[in-house]
């Protein structure tokens, strides 16, 4: 048994039951962005977090002793995503990505927006020529030092 | 000549001159992001705005010319980027890309999160344990249909 | 399971019962073009239209919930493909990529003709010199905007 | 000299004189796509097109020899296009591909469309949701025969 | 089930019955050439063929409806063939690519030797300082036109 | 100085005055194939030879010293070759490089067709229905031998 | 079944019985270099040696069979191997590759060193400061012509 | 200046005054397989050697103090090389390589055999059936420890 | 059966039983780092320390056996690492390997540091500002030699 | 001008002086690691390193503005370094990554080791049986955290 087997009987469980994300996130007392990337295999859960989830999906103990072991992360298939809607995202990076660098650099010195210390925020922006997706991510910065 | 000779003498006189992409951009009258973006290439700047960069970085009609042609977009050199910064973001969307997928498709359906009809902030936030940045992507959603 | 699975089902019943898509299309109520797309598990269908192709090909209410999920999409198994018909797309991009590019900039200005606000249309064209496939592609255009 | 040299003299002179394709392919009396496309290295100019654009880029003698010879065609530089224009087109082949082979298949047999016995045409298609770009592809099909 | 599962099939039976591809061709009624390419997944095989292969391969009714389904075509498992002899031909086409382009041009003008409409004929060729593999192939030329 | 550089000119000289290969051959008194693919940079020349080209391109005597050192050989730019008459090569390797394979062991047992104890042949074969490439490819069969 | 599965199975036997290339070697008739590669899967072996290695490693008669089959060659998983033994050899192919080029063709001309008329040697060398692997390599020396 | 522009004069000056890497290596005092790869940048030359090179190929002061300074090694342009007789080499490692580590691991256990405590000697072995390339490849073995 | 089915099942009965590496390198009687990268397939087991596994996993005899061959060595699934903790490893050897390269051969000359006579020692280092993670690497010196 | 071509003048510079790292650094007043990795253009330099900078190598103003710019970061040039010395880390990686891995999650939990805020120490170590590279790596831990 693996992680990923056990991501996999999560969705189905989720498909099979037509349970949304936000619903469980409430159940585990996380954020929805949060509890959907740990429970598609990217973060490690807490026992009390495992153990909702458990209940929730009817685990069994050894696939929730996995979600407690921290696992190899990264959810895309190929270097380059084909899903469109992933897809945007890359060309986001694409674009933008010296933009990113330069301003961040401008605003804060050499170093990074940490991708661990990070979190994410995905809402609905109503808006009268079509809704918005609206993404918020906070990073802490990083400061690259001399020594 | 093309635009990318366009992009490198901007840079080399940006860095000669100690100027600040936020300087800039007052003077372009856009956001900072898109003038940055705009200048590294990645933008079709209109007649005014043409000018304004022409006066600015002391570029020959030719040069002009170039920023008001749509260009070849794409900031990067290599498929995975190289730069730590740049890298994190392609982390976000590998480690967060299936979770951003379930969540604008639990709220919206299937679709995407435009990335042409799309904003970007970039700010820092302040923050006792070290500053944040913070950044708000906002695209429109697209809905697919069916036909 | 997963949507591969219930794609890899359609075709298997479609191979053994001599099944046509532009019949099955007609059943379903879209056009063939968008039809075959969803069963090759590239689009969402809608309870109704999951309901008659459960009906058509006999599936389980698991594998008619899987049709109504948005699937991760990318129908082909390498960044080139391999096969001489759809390679010859591929190949239609690589020679009149940057003409298509050009000639909607100068018809349109900088953005981009959408591949979700899309349809397409494929038709036999009679010709005495040998029979044409025309297709049809019509994808809103979709501007890119200063901000 | 090589080709690719005099496909950058034409784009730069037709920048520096902001011509248009559409006004170009009037002169060459081509269609603007096969212009635009022959006129980015992509296609063989006869004797008699090539005087004309001779004449209208002031190319030497030289240059005009090159473009009657046939080139290497091929006019992106990534087997995965960045450009996000270029990238929606690559998308489309990616997620429409096995159904447009599908297709062709059961309304010819096996065999292909052809990229060499093809024309291109696209034009504005007006929208009051906001206008469409329309592409209609015109290919031979080609069967497989047994021998 | 799918095209390869009857390849896979068809090559264990030959292997398990020493059979011969010659022999093979005889009874289809192709070319040794066809005939092979067809039965390792690469061409479409008619009613009267696969009929044929059926009754020499023992197969059932569903593998042998799968014959007659156009497969998607390539027989390599990556973009450069590890194996020495299928390499040897990648080779010539690295070697002698642009001299066949070259030459072909020459003689026929801008265009392309087609794929499609192709046989190809490998016989052994006498020689005393070691027989040689002669192959012809031929192809119908397709030649590009302006439009 | 390097062997691509007298390629380059060799080609150049072509262009600018209209020679063709077929000639070229001729003065240099080897087959249109080879000499096309030798003064293309992937071949070496003897004394004779090279001096014979010499006086057709009117090289210098480092550039025709270059012609007579073995090149670096391989003539693409890319391990899938974007050129459609180049690429319909490398697609009958893929779709038909199992079959030649499996004949040619067939005939001779494991071993390979060489690719350097090789010649070839173009020709233009008439025929009612459009004319037709044929290639005909001779390599001397090598056996593998235990030891 | 494949060939794949019948070298797996040899794997399995030896590791799980404690054999020794050289002994099966030695029980095979051939050297010890041959009759491992052949024993992974990448050398044909004729009916006698088969008969052999069936009972050493109790196959079955299609496994057997499956041995006198010409494989498709290549025992890598990867283009640049991972594995630091098979590495090294790869490194000594990029950092010396070209000095055994010239060399090789200072001494023989323009041609190759067949890796098909081929045999290797691998001994120990004693030596104080710690012995040596010592790998002798002969292959024949194959040279282009012009024609 | 860097290392690639000395080794391209050194290569120029050579194939200009027609010199052999044999009569190089006698000047240089080493064997003609470590001054070829040294002069084609592989490696580095003390005081001593390269004041003869100097002396031999008329260097700068300049050029001849970047032959004392270690390269960036590695002398091939792609990960799988096209050369013919480069790519023989690699298709060794292919074919051969899990050989010889199996062989190498039954004489030596686990480890490797070191490409830098390593020599090279190839030499033309005469044979009736025709000449060959002997190639002895020395390296010491380096075990792995546990710790 | 092969290794990796050994180094998973391993993994599996540690999840299952909640064991750490270094309570079973105690076992194993060597340090958790090396005893960690032998369990996890990239090490060979002696005799004796096979044995200790064998008992703490609950492996079979063959199991077992497999600890005692030789691996192909190299746990990673892509070239290019996508879990950010290994990640930051590649981005160490791509930001600061010309670094190392530099230092290493100021101090000691042309050669490596060995990955193979090779040790590693990971530890936790207390600091105010967030504790962290020390790396101690030590590698023999291997130089080049002319000869 | 960028980054990139200034690295080049400092290598150069440093090559035809015959500078030391080491000593290079004692001016910068840093370490020769940090100094090493700046002045390949990795590091930031803030003004007062600029000038010392600009001293040593005789830079002009231009070119010691462009020390003070945050640069693109990555030193390599291919995804898998071809250089010995360089690969042997990224083997390092291959080989021991999920050792690491494990052992660091095994000791902090789930989270990384920063590249960022990192610092690296190089030192010889003597040894009787060859003296060794000793490299100390220090990253902080920084902690993946639920929301």
């Amino acid at each position: 048994m693996d992680r990923q087997q056990v991501t996999q009987k999560i969705i189905s469980v989720k498909v099979a039951q037509h349970m949304r994300w936000t619903d469980i996130a409430a159940e585990v007392g996380q954020s929805k962005e949060w509890t959907t990337a740990a429970l598609l295999g990217q973060m490690t859960l807490n026992r009390a977090q495992a153990d909702k989830v458990q209940a929730l999906f009817g685990l069994t103990d050894e696939e929730t002793a996995w979600l407690q072991i921290v696992p190899y992360k990264g959810s895309l298939e190929s270097a380059v995503p084909t899903d469109p809607l992933i897809y945007r995202w890359y060309e986001i990076v694409s674009v933008y990505g010296t933009t990113i660098k330069e301003l961040i650099h401008e605003e804060f010195g050499d170093g990074i927006m940490s991708a661990i210390d990070f979190s994410m925020d995905i809402q609905r922006e109503a808006d009268p020529k079509g809704d918005r997706v609206q993404v918020v991510l906070s990073g802490k910065f990083l400061p690259y030092k001399s020594y």
